[in-house]
């Protein structure tokens, strides 16, 4: 069913609570594309058709909500729906989900809860956000290492039906330690009376509860995991991380990394979104850069503005000033994308090592692009306005060092932010250029003294 | 194994070329481990090292070198250790390794390969980079949809040791076409008298072949997909994308996306890596790009050189060029990246709708943002400079329009360049900031005429 034909069946049921009809719906469509249709109408049509689904579906489809959503919808629920949602959502949605409610909501939730779900929200419930632990769910499927392929192909079928995945099963030991994992397909193409642990890969690659989440993710694309098991310090077992999630984090990284380098992050980390961010807290955070970025500016023109004499001198030297400091931003933007891009793939590494690597290439590029830019300016200048000698040199050696030194100093920026613990992408390219800004005025009215400083002398 | 003592133990079987211990070594490794510490060696010795394994696991482990060492590599082999590796590697990752191989390469390897191998090859290899049919691999496993569940056991027990996942099954008719999928899962817990086709889900998300990668990549992560089949346009089925490779596929767009907006992306569309790019071609790319700056510059320059006389009369006026012309850069870049994330995250789509929907979010932020630093550049002004209140006024209307117009036009352009066909990323900050400097020279000295002009009639 095309998404439009989907609308009208949504909007329909919304008018004639068919439940029936929706069930039909609901089996042969993804949640994805529900979702979509289900977030077109007001929260109250909304609940009104989700009411209709039996409790588990209700709950796996309001897992694939917007948390904004999702915090409508709540609210608008009679605390008896709340708790069946709680009851049926996966457990790694479902932590998140109690995370966000305030405290009064959660002292009255858990309560309801039966003993399992309470203790299993609390467990998973704990770990900060941005770690594998806060990421991590408890719907994996296990058996015993000394269980022989017979009987745990029957235990999977006994308990595995509602699990996230049971393409991977975890071998654990009686008290939760992961001793390995075993493929579902070498369950099915090996003997029955072998023992696991004679099939499974032990010592499998696992994350620490406290491990990054991007890092998880890392690990799921590196080595091609389906799932990732999550443990305790101890070794013991508390949950995995699949593929699909790992998806989902590197794509908002990737989000978040360009949008620190335009300059639109917020001091709390949150990524600015042009169509759901209030337009308050918009201009809040972009004004909050924009000041820093006058106060550079503010500096510049002070000191230009200080070289009144030499300017007044040689007038043309005002006409240079923009497009030559800017060139230091231009290949500083240049080098700094490329090292961010190299850190965020993991060739790069901070360290000393690929400090000098970066430095040592990037040298003579920097040095050549110095070079030639500064002769096409010169050579530019020298046609469009017929400027003397003593002003072509100006121009040419301050271009040919703000350039080169815009470059190597782009190429050092991200080693400093990871050195100083913040995102490489956070020296966004507005910075690189208000700080290449103020150097270059330093440059570009050094060589004006040096070359045309007779001037002053004379006159 | 850490790293350290994997490279090290690697050194030694350069030197001792003994097999059985690499053979060990590599059954407990990760592939991905594997290479990086093989990529430390130089090329024959690398190459010396992987002699030492049987076809099968040398061929395996070859598929994961980074795609040049892989042409070196090849280079240094005898004929029929080149045939050997292409008979063994996986299917998408030969047709790949084939379509960099030149004519006479190709030429002399085709003859030499089993008809199978061939065939597949050039099915596999036909489709242009960038499609779902250049990433597909051919290694999936099928079964009929009239097989009993005990029967699609046995077959795939039979067949799909050696395909790329069994996790996901495609059940298709005897002419090759696309019924529907079934997990494995879903067949270890039937009954074992079901036909598939009961069982099976009819109708499944398929990407053509010529779909661009990317778009299968999201359709992987929009459905939480493990294995998506790429059908040709007859409903045939050609192969599967797997989660691993959308994971691969993205992560590669987000990495040139960053690059695009950095200005380090050639013509031909390579992103630059700043470890492996010759230094030549670094060079090239980016000379280009700061050339075409460079350019603009010039613009910029000879107008502002042409308002001498306004620019002796007032001299302080050279001093805030800078800083307020690059204001419209820095807002520029803060509303086109915002404008860009959306759009990569799909949230924002290229059409008219959501190109008045952005500009009525944005105009009022940019309108606002261009007013708060207005004031704040003209109190800044007055302390540190103490100038006149008509040059207050030049500064502050020319630093309130740079702002907001900044803003706007950095929004618009991502969706201008989606219109020409271009990725909007490579209206790079660079370019945003030199467009905004020329627009910004023009205002800031229109104002300076407006509010100053008297003062070159009086003179």
């Amino acid at each position: 069913m095309n998404r439009n034909d989907l609308l009208s069946s949504i909007r329909t049921l919304s008018l004639s609570h068919d439940a029936a009809a929706f069930a039909h719906i609901a089996a042969g469509t993804h949640a994805s594309d529900l979702v979509d249709a289900l977030d077109a109408l007001d929260t109250d049509t909304c609940l009104g058709v989700l009411m209709l689904l039996p409790p588990p579906v209700r709950a796996d489809l309001f897992a694939h909500f917007p948390p904004a959503r999702q915090d409508h919808l709540l609210a608008a629920m009679l605390p008896a729906a709340k708790v069946q949602v709680f009851e049926h959502m996966p457990s790694d949605d479902r932590a998140d989900l109690y995370n966000h409610l305030g405290e009064r909501a959660r002292r009255s939730l858990l309560p309801a809860l039966a003993k399992m779900e309470r203790d299993d929200i609390l467990a998973m419930a704990a770990y900060p956000e941005g770690t594998a632990g806060a990421v991590a769910t408890s719907d994996y499927a296990w058996v015993r290492p000394e269980m022989q392929v017979a009987d745990a192909m029957a235990h999977l079928r006994a308990t595995a039906l509602d699990k996230e995945t049971v393409n991977i099963v975890f071998v654990l030991d009686p008290d939760n330690a992961l001793r390995g994992t075993v493929s579902l397909r070498d369950l099915v193409l090996a003997d029955a009376a072998t023992p696991v642990r004679a099939i499974m890969h032990a010592d499998p690659v696992r994350a620490d509860a406290g491990l990054p989440d991007l890092q998880a993710a890392e690990l799921i694309r590196r080595y091609d995991l389906l799932a990732l098991p999550v443990t305790h310090a101890s070794g013991r077992m508390l949950g995995i991380v699949t593929v699909d999630d790992a998806m989902d984090i590197e794509k908002a990284q990737d989000a978040t990394q360009l949008a620190r380098f335009g300059g639109t992050v917020s001091a709390h980390g949150n990524d600015l979104d042009v169509r759901t961010t209030p337009l308050k807290q918009m201009f809040r955070v972009r004004v909050f850069w924009l000041a820093i970025l006058t106060g550079f500016g503010i500096l510049t023109s002070t000191f230009v503005a200080a070289q009144e004499e030499l300017l007044s001198q040689v007038i043309v030297l005002a006409a240079f000033i923009a497009p030559i400091v800017d060139m230091g931003g231009n290949t500083g933007s240049q080098s700094a994308t490329l090292v961010i891009r190299s850190m965020a793939l993991g060739e790069v590494k901070p360290g000393w090592r690929d400090v000098w690597f970066v430095i040592r290439r990037e040298l003579p590029v920097a040095a050549a692009l110095g070079i030639s830019i500064a002769v096409l300016e010169a050579i530019l200048a020298w046609f469009s306005k017929g400027v003397g000698m003593d002003v072509l040199l100006v121009v040419g050696s301050s271009m040919l060092v703000c350039t080169a030194l815009g470059g190597v100093i782009g190429a050092l920026l991200p080693f400093a932010a990871r050195r100083i613990g913040a995102d490489p992408a956070t020296l966004s390219s507005p910075m690189i250029t208000s700080v290449m800004d103020l150097l270059g005025v330093f440059i570009y009215f050094g060589f004006a003294y040096l070359f045309l400083g007779d001037l002053l002398l004379a006159a």
